[in-house]
């Protein structure tokens, strides 16, 4: 049990978690508080406002909007946040095939202050997925990939079981027990799980890779919802063919 | 800007929060991991069992189910919790007019494993509202006397704004201002505020007494949705006269 106990934070470093209730989207604030530079994971653009004002009242810069792949649920809110905060630039994997100011690759770094995540190739719910992995916070940002007792889905863009289930047993269960597991999501309330639960209790992903892709591929979901304006809208940081209400 | 940061946790203290969607109701979990004891503050009847479900996975045992105050928005789930993890009592504040296990008062002490709560009564939501504080952890759950840059409604049942002015001020903003604010509810996806965010930013709590007693009498707030279901059933723990879909 103590192998899931979360490890103190380093000095000047803040974690705020934040919830968007329609797309059930966690975006997370990062910040070296000392250094005033701060991060957003997995902003949604309806809730840009809300993250700039939040990251205003800190008394923060924003330095990177950082998406962990091309969503098809919601649109980014990365373009938005460009033009709430000039001076603010986008960041997305390579792979993604979407438009931003930096792309990343498995292992670059993305720095801010003193701290640093390691990017993480999680290809599986689509080919662009990330994962980003705070070593010295002991915490793993984890899209799409690992949800906390579940998964996301494999039944659409370029979803596949296979790599997703390789994706998580190579890069999220092969770090320690204790690091904390923030996913982009969460339906049922959880805001956090930590490795050593998810390789535990997973309901998914304790299976082998056989059984597990027989339960992908049989889950029968619905379209999603926003698929169609959403990744348009995402391929260029949620910045063009915004559905009226969104236009900024 | 220092001021503000979260101070490391004891070791062995584990807190997890949980949402739930529907009521908008956070509901956190405490847990000394060494001692194996675990409490819950503001279970939600309808998630009891994923409540339990955790606590079951974490390997704890849940000591205490416990009510910052009688909710008119949702049905508490501590009733369910003692059917579903036998040995668990109930607490909610003498105050409260409510059916209970224990009853607190300002100044009593929860105790679990090695941690404790300090409770301060903050009335003005609710004649039996309470704040929890944890001084080693420099946390304060503040039921709905103080929400992220805004506050409990004050129209309905023994509603005072004077007096939820007054407790803020006297039992909450007299915290240090780096004590973490844990709220019941939240509805535009903020997870946690500070004492001294609110202190600067909260719209309501900045102002004057006169000024926040005429805010909060012109809000014209709707009627609470499921108040007429919600306050017998809580009167009573959430153990009677429940709606059938909630029946155990
Ligand atoms: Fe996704
Ligand atoms: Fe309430």
């Amino acid at each position: 049990l103590r192998s899931i106990m979360p490890k103190p934070f380093s000095e000047n470093f803040l974690l705020r978690q934040l919830f968007d209730r329609e797309s059930c989207t966690y975006t997370y604030l990062l910040a070296d508080v000392k250094a005033c530079e701060a991060i957003l994971i997995d902003p949604v653009i309806e809730l840009a406002e809300r993250d700039a004002n939040l990251v205003k009242d800190l008394g923060l810069n924003l330095k990177y909007a950082i998406n962990t792949h091309m969503h098809a649920d919601h649109i980014t809110g990365t373009g938005k946040l460009k033009k709430l905060i000039p001076g603010c630039q986008s960041i997305i994997s390579k792979a993604a095939g979407a438009k931003a100011d930096i792309y990343v690759e498995n292992k670059d770094e993305i720095k801010f202050g003193n701290f640093k995540l390691e990017v993480r190739s999680t290809p599986g719910h689509t080919n662009g997925c990330v994962s980003y992995v705070d070593h010295d916070q002991a915490v793993v940002f984890t899209g799409d990939t690992l949800l906390i007792r579940g998964c996301g889905r494999t039944d659409f863009q370029e979803g596949s079981p296979e790599r997703l289930y390789n994706s998580v047993y190579q890069q999220i269960f092969s770090l320690p027990d204790h690091y904390t597991v923030y996913p982009a999501h969460d339906y049922k309330g959880f805001t956090a799980s930590t490795v050593g639960e998810e390789k535990r209790y997973n309901p998914r992903l304790t299976k082998g890779k056989d059984e597990f892709t027989t339960i992908m591929n049989n889950l029968n979901l619905p379209y999603p919802k926003k698929i169609d304006e959403s990744l348009p809208a995402n391929k260029v940081c949620g910045l063009q063919d915004l559905p009226d209400h969104l236009k900024f």
